[in-house]
């Protein structure tokens, strides 16, 4: 990894056989659950991404070079995220779509913040999420859910990974229930939890947000809630007491998420109900998600998201959603700088054949075309070097095997040069094992 | 295809599909011919993006949006091809790579230019490149074109493709063999003649360029040389009557890159040298590469290349190389835009599980997650309408296979909606038709 301009890495190829292989999971999991590819342009206007209003600061805007004095800015942003573009795409794309809509994008995103751990610049994301017209049945809460832990699942070379979940109508409702006067300003304040301890919390939702010290007290009795088991969860909001509709219909939603992911469950992944997660961002108005790495909490949520009913509008319509997405570069950024995570080999290829002289260059390349017919990459040496250079040309790059071709009338043969082990092999029958066909993702112990 | 914001076109899911389908078989390619995944950031700085010259009005600039009263630009721009970025990546990262070290990327670019046809403000480039230390073989270039060439043949959906291929050493030897004073103003004004009638550029290969007329008319007669047949090029370009080292080391070039093309040769798929061919930008040093679609002529090149013998270099050792860059979206836009192409289905899925009543719908998501764990996607019904409404959904979003649960005791059955054919079925043992599997891509007649 290199990161020669600060919040924008770089991977050497072995990294990024690693992120290639994290999205072509996430892909094949998302595609298996019938989500439709998509992408949307790299630019919005400013108005559709400022029309969120929270992160204005971060956008970059674009400017032709030479552009004419009297120009200026093109009026276009890099986006941000992936939710506000697509929002943008269905309203434009509403009468070309058939509702409900499921679709996963994943693309680069840029913000112009001043670059920390664990922020990028520039970085990749994986989303999901679905639409539909007017109104979208809460079963896609939980079928979000699902996926986006399935696909987290296929990635069994990360630490575990804890998906939270939480529910606005419970938080609202519980707020409601015990007579908060301002309810935006209680779950502003209880989103500072994960920041701020919990007594100061308790002071601000007095001072700031206008309740009593008992009112306080529950909220933050509330907030302390985690389970993973929904019975237990169940039990637990239900000893404090609180009646409320919009609470109970939040409570409900929480329980069927949850139960929704629990077959899920492993000493790799785990996913539970925590009521101190409430999201920033304003749009969310029911399940809402994050997602920890075990080692690496202080990283924040690697994958967030939630149900959004009111985020696209055309004025006729609305477009109701839920969708949860995965901070690619985030999640695997600190693997890599910790030296957790490469790749078997920096090239494709599985053979390289070696070359007795450049006149058999062409010989050697009809070899390799054999091999690559039957889909294991090969590569021909750049040049005859005597062959323990050449074998060192194979082992520098992890290429696991060495074919040497023979003059008419003895059989070629290959060596695995890991093991030193040679024999006679045909290129129209020859076959590498299986975890040899392409390079593998490699979980590297670092020594302490 | 829509274009709501002009020169940044977006996709459909089936036409994303399209554009997939051609970015996995390109990979696939690239990777049976050992060439090693790479991505560089979106963005560099303006020295970087700047030092070739050519292209700067077409540069976007960022800016923060909020950025200080003095801070003004970034001093960073979107790259507008992917050789500029490779080549720094290249002297950024040489203590860390293995040379000739081989690389495909296939990325977004951008361009601030006015939009017109066939040219895009955001756009999808392949490339591929061969790099080495101070250095680079020759047998490289034919590889190159090898490669690509074959990747072009796996996209066996598109109009047929004529590689055409010339060298510069030819160009210029040539140029010296006839006494020429001005070689870089003939080989400009020798490139003009995709744009200029052949008898105004021989005029001004004479006011220009400093040629004499028959200077000039020998000019013409090799730019008229276009041959498939590798000998045939030979006695054409012999019988102008040339002696030059250079001009004889670039037709022996040019000769080796058709000889390592001509078996893929096909009625889809031709390779020819074309003695026109020069390429504006001045870095290449020997082999240059273009590509012509039939029937898509006025599109230019969309696939474009070459050697470049000083590219990259750090004062204390330089780095030849050899591409080509694939123009995806050049290629695609108008086989989108004239209707030529599509997807089989604009879902992934295989098979819609139908829906009795919502309270099956668990029971439903087990018989997909049954048929998912066995590679078939699936999804399952939103809401539990009537069957014939079920079935329009599927129908409508060309999902083939839809599946009826039945109760305890009876067999499920699944029907193809195309045929109507309906049968028993077991979701752990049914298996759709392997054309079924995936979305095809599928090639629309368009009748006149």
């Amino acid at each position: 990894m290199t990161t020669s301009l600060s919040g924008f890495p770089e991977l050497l190829p072995s990294q990024r056989f690693v992120e290639q292989e994290v999205i072509d999971r996430l892909r094949h999991t998302f595609e298996l659950h019938g989500f439709a590819p998509l992408e949307s342009r790299s630019v919005e206007t400013l108005d559709t991404l400022l029309s969120k209003g929270e992160i204005d600061k971060e956008v970059y805007v674009l400017r032709r070079l030479q552009a004419d004095a009297d120009e200026g800015d093109v009026g276009l942003g890099l986006h941000y995220d992936l939710t506000v573009p697509f929002a943008r795409y269905v309203l434009e794309n509403a009468g070309r779509l058939e509702f409900p809509f499921r679709r996963y994008q994943i693309q680069k995103v840029w913000r112009g913040e001043r670059p920390q751990t664990g922020r990028y610049r520039e970085f990749v994301q994986a989303d999901i999420d679905v639409v539909d017209k007017d109104g979208l049945a809460f079963h896609h809460d939980a079928e979000i859910a699902r996926v986006m832990a399935e696909a987290l699942v296929s990635l069994d070379f990360v630490p575990p990974l804890r998906l939270q979940v939480n529910n606005r109508k419970l938080l609202q409702g519980f707020f409601e229930g015990i007579g908060a006067s301002d309810v935006p300003a209680v779950l502003r304040t209880v989103d500072r939890l994960d920041k701020v301890p919990a007594e100061v919390v308790g002071q601000l939702l007095i001072d700031d947000a206008g309740l009593n010290a008992e009112q306080a007290a529950m909220c933050l009795r509330l907030a302390d809630i985690r389970a993973g088991d929904p019975d237990e969860l169940n039990r637990r909001v239900h000893e404090l007491g609180v009646a409320n509709p919009t609470f109970q219909a939040g409570v409900d939603e929480l329980i069927a998420v949850l139960r929704g992911c629990t077959s899920l469950a492993s000493d790799r992944f785990s996913v539970e109900a925590d009521l101190r997660i409430a999201r920033g961002l304003d749009y969310y108005t029911g399940t809402v998600f994050e997602t920890r790495m075990t080692g690496f909490e202080s990283l924040g949520s690697i994958c967030s998201g939630g149900r959004y009913d009111s985020l696209a509008s055309d004025g006729t319509a609305t477009y109701p959603g839920v969708g949860i997405s995965l901070g690619v570069t985030r999640l695997l950024m600190p693997l890599f700088q910790q030296g957790l995570l490469t790749a078997s080999r920096s090239v494709p290829s599985v053979v390289l054949v070696a070359l007795p002289t450049e006149d058999a260059r062409a010989e050697c390349s009809k070899i390799a075309d054999v091999l690559r017919g039957r889909g294991i990459a090969a590569e021909v040496a750049p040049s005859a070097d005597k062959y323990g250079k050449q074998i060192r040309y194979a082992d520098r790059r992890g290429i696991p095997f060495v074919w040497f071709p023979q003059n008419e009338g003895a059989r070629d043969q290959v060596r695995d040069i890991r093991s030193g082990e040679q024999v006679d092999a045909e290129s129209s029958t020859w076959t590498p094992p299986a975890d040899d066909l392409h390079p593998q993702v490699v979980i590297q112990k670092v020594s302490e």
